[in-house]
C-alpha cells in the first residue's frame, strides 16, 4: 500500500541534532544519524549483537555505536568495530539510501540499487534567497491517503478552519481537477470575495488594504508518492487574480510532505514558502505559528475519520466532484504500486 | 447478548446542550443531537460522504451538519443538503428511534418498526411535584449484568460501602427473591438496628432522631432490559417499617439505568428520587454528591471483577441465596434475547 | 518457559504491610497476605463466589476476606466462613507454598507437593550481623532472560552506566565463563586501573585513597531459576585484588532476584549486601539510592530491546565470548524446564 521506490521526507536536519533519531517509515523501523563529517545515514534500528535499538546509541567517528554493548555500525550497515572483538564475520544490517536536500532528509525504502538522488523533487523555493520557508511536523494516526484527500479537497476549510481560512464562498466555487501524467491538479478560484482572517492579515502584512473585495485562488498539486504543494493567495479584485502583479496580492505555497509511518499513521511535514519579505524571520515565525494552529485543527478530524473507517470496513464512500483530486491521486498511487509489484515479480521470475 | 427491542437511557438532556453527542449503545456507534425545534434524534455516527464521525458536526436548522465537508443529514437519516451538490441520490444512514421523557433521552437499537414510545417505562416520581431527583453518570468497564448483580445483592454494601450505608446486619438478614413475569424483586428487612451514617444523616435531615433503633428495608426491583429501582429507607423501630407513616421514616428510591455500551462496558445512570423536601435544591445536591461518592466505590470492584472473569473464562461462579436476584434477572434477560432471536428467524424465513 | 518447581522471590515483607498484595508470578495471578499470627500465604486471586479479585479484600483473623461480599478464605485455599452461609461445600482455590526467609517472601508456583522450604537459597549475608543489605524493586517489561543476559555480561556498564560504574577497561578485559552443575560463573578482572566514580566513592567511604591505581573484579554467579549474585570490588593495586585483605579494598555483593511476571515482564528485586560498616543505616540508604539510579538506567534499554525482539522474531543474535554467561545460563534453564516437562509427562502417563 506504499510506493517504495521513491523518496520520502524522513526528518528535518534539526531532528538529527545531537543524537540519533529512531523513526518508522513505510513500516521500516530505522535509525537516522549524522556522522562527524556531516553525512546523514539511515540504518535498520536493530543491533545485530543482541537486538538493542540503535536509536539509543551515539555517533563516534563515522559510525553509530550501540548504546548497550558498543558494537559500532557504519552508515553502509557493516559492523565497523567492537572492543575486544573481530567484527569481520558479523552480519550487516540494512542501510537505507538517504539524501539531504532542500532543507530535508530524504529516505528511500525500496530497492537500494534503484535509488537515484537526481529524482529527489526539485523545490525551487527551497534554495532561493527570494523565498522563506517555515514549517513543522505532526504525527497523526491516519492513513496517508486520508491526508491527501484532505489537502486535495479544500472544501473542508469552511468547516474545519472556519475561524481562519474558511469561508462559505469556497464551497460555492466548484473546483476543477486535471491529471497530467503522475501529477494531479485541483484548482479553485473565487472572485470578488472578502478575505477571511488569515488572508486579511497577510494583506495587511504586505501593506495592502484588507477591507476590499478580492479574488482568491487555491491550486493543489499532488505528486507521488504523497507530496501536495498548494499555491494559495488573494489579490485585490480586478487585478488579475492568480496572475496579478506582486504589489496587488498576497500569496504563498503551502508545502505538505506526507510520509507514511504505518498503514494508519503518518509523519506530516507541513509548512509555507513565501516570496515576500523573505528576510523577515519574525514573520516566518508568526506564519509558522498560525499555520501550525490551523493545521492542528485537522488532526482530530483525520484521526476520528480513520477510526470510523476501520470500524466500518464494509462501508463505501461517496466520490463527488470535490473529491476528484483525492480520487485521481489514489489512482496514480495504485498504478505506481501495481507497477512496482509487476517489476518485482519479473525480477523474481 | 443485549435485548434490542427495548428502550435504553441514551443520555441526559444536559449532555445534549450546545453540541451533538457521540455515544455507543449496544455496540451501535451513534450521534445524538437536538434540533432547533427541540426534537432529539439519534443517527448512525458515520457521514456517508467520507466517513467522518458526525459527532464532530453541528446542528443547523433541522439537520446535523458534518464538521468535515458540510453534508447535512436530517433526523430521519436522509441527506438534506450539501453546498454545490444534489443530494437526492445520496445514501441514507440509519436513524434510531428516540423519545425524551421523564428527564432522560431514550433510544431504541432494535427493529425501528417495533419502537413504541408508549413502552418507555413509566416513572411516577419523575413527573410529580412531590418528588425530587438528582443523579449522575458513570462510564464503567464491565458487563452490564455484573452491575445488575451488584444492585440485586446489596450484601456488598457491608464491604464496599462500609463507611456509609454498609452495616453487618445486612448480611445477617437473608433476602427473599420473587419473580413476577419479567420483574424480579429481592427484598431485605432488618429490624431494630442502629442506622448507618448515610441513614443517620437522612433521619436528621428529616428532623428525626438518629440515635434510636430503626427498621431498615431494601426492595430491589429489576425490570428489563436493565433497570433497577430500589426502595430504601429506615423508620424508627416499631412504627411499621416500610409501611410506617411519613413522619416516622426517611426513605427514597435509588434509580439505576444500566445502558450497555459494549459487551464489557456500560453507561451507568444512577440517581435518587425522594418525596420529602422536593423543593430543596441544596439537599438534592448534597444527596447527589454523597451518592456519587458511594456509588463510585463500586467502580474499582466491578472493573477488577470483569478483568478477573475475562482472565478466567473457564471458572464457574457460586449462586447463593443472596445471588438469587441477579440470577433471576439474567434468566429474564436470556429468555427475552432468545425470544427476539426466534422472532427474527421467523421474520427472515 | 519458566522453571516452576522452584522458589521465586514474591515480595518483600514491607509490601505486605497493612493490606493484601495482588501480584502475578510466572503467569499465576495471586494474592499474598500476612495473617494475624504473622504467617504469609499466597492464594489464587479469584474469589470462588463471584470472581472478585481477592487482592481487594482484607485480613480478618487467619483468613483473607473478599472485599465484595465477604467470603473468607484460609491460607490453605479453603473457604473458612461467610455470613449467613454454610461454606462446607464451597470450592477451594489454589494455595501457593510460601516461605519467609532472609528478608524476602518466597513463593512456589509448581507442584505444591514438591515444595521443600529447605531448598530456599541460603544467603549467608542476609542473616549475619557483619553484613548490611539495602535494595529495591523494579517492574520491567522484558523477558526475565534478557535481565540475566544483562547481569552476566557487564560489558554494558561502559555504555549504559558510563557516568558511575562504567569504564573502558571493562570491555578491554575479556571475561571467563565456567559452568559448575547448575551454576554459571562469569569472572572479569581488571588490573591497575583508576576506579570509576562509584568505586572511588566507596574507597573514600572506607577511608582509602581513591586516586591510586586499583585492581577491580566482577564475579557474576547465576543460579536457577534466575538469581544472579555478583561479587564486585576494587583493591589498591598490588594488594591481592579479589583476595586482598579487608583494609585494602572496598567490595560488596550485588544481589539480583529476577522473578518472571509474564513471558515479557519481570519483578526485579535488586540490592547490595556489604560487610563493612553494617551498622551505618545512612550509608545503606546512600548506597541504595545510588544503586537504584544506576540500575534504573537499564530499564529503558531492556524494554526497548524487548520490543525490538518481538518486532523481529526471525532475527538471530550473536553469541560472543562476552555473552557466554547468559548463553550458559539459558542452557541451564532450558535443561531444567525440559526435565520438569518430562517428569510431568511421566506423572501423567
Amino acid at each position: 500500500m506504499f510506493i517504495k521506490n521513491t523518496w520520502y521526507v524522513a526528518c528535518t536536519p534539526e531532528e538529527l541534532a545531537g543524537k540519533p533519531l529512531g523513526r518508522t517509515i513505510c513500516n521500516e523501523k530505522m535509525v537516522l544519524f549524522r556522522d562527524n563529517d556531516g553525512k546523514v545515514s539511515a540504518l535498520e534500528g536493530f543491533c545485530p549483537h543482541r537486538g538493542a535499538p540503535l536509536s539509543l546509541g551515539f555517533v563516534r567517528d563515522g559510525s553509530l555505536v550501540c548504546g548497550y554493548h558498543g558494537l559500532a555500525v557504519s552508515g553502509n550497515g557493516k559492523c565497523a568495530s567492537m572492543a575486544g572483538q573481530r567484527v569481520g564475520g558479523f552480519p550487516s544490517i540494512r542501510s537505507f539510501p538517504t539524501v539531504e536536500r532542500h532543507g530535508f532528509v530524504w529516505v528511500w525504502t525500496g530497492d537500494a540499487a534503484a535509488a537515484n538522488p537526481d529524482t529527489v523533487p526539485h523545490l525551487a523555493w527551497a534554495d532561493s534567497p527570494d523565498w522563506a520557508y517555515g514549517g513543522g511536523l505532526y504525527h497523526i494516526q491516519c492513513d496517508y491517503r486520508l491526508m491527501i484527500d484532505n489537502l486535495m479537497d479544500l472544501t473542508h476549510e469552511t468547516y474545519v478552519h472556519a475561524s481562519s481560512i474558511g469561508q462559505s464562498e469556497i464551497e460555492d466555487a466548484a473546483p476543477a481537477t486535471t491529471v497530467d501524467g503522475d501529477e494531479v491538479i485541483t484548482s479553485r478560484h473565487m472572485e470578488r470575495i472578502m478575505p477571511p482572517p488569515f488572508w486579511a492579515s497577510a494583506l495587511r502584512g504586505n501593506g495592502l488594504a484588507d477591507d476590499v473585495p478580492c479574488d482568491r485562488w487555491q491550486i493543489c498539486r499532488f505528486e507521488p508518492p504523497s507530496h501536495v504543494m498548494i499555491e494559495v493567495g488573494v489579490a485585490h479584485a480586478g487585478k488579475g487574480g492568480y496572475h496579478a502583479e506582486a504589489q496587488h496580492k498576497a500569496s504563498s505555497i503551502v508545502v505538505d510532505f506526507i510520509t507514511p509511518e504505518t498503514e494508519t499513521s503518518i509523519w506530516y511535514f507541513w509548512g509555507m514558502a513565501r516570496n515576500f519579505k523573505p528576510e523577515d524571520a519574525q514573520l516566518t515565525a508568526t506564519i509558522r505559528e498560525g499555520q501550525g494552529k490551523i493545521f492542528g485543527e485537522d488532526l482530530e478530524m483525520l484521526e476520528a475519520q480513520q477510526r470510523n473507517l476501520l470500524a466500518n470496513p464494509q462501508r463505501g464512500l461517496l466520490k463527488l466532484n470535490i473529491d476528484a483530486g483525492g480520487v485521481q491521486a489514489r489512482r496514480v498511487i495504485d498504478r505506481l504500486i501495481l507497477q512496482e509489484s509487476s517489476q518485482q515479480q519479473v525480477a523474481e521470475a
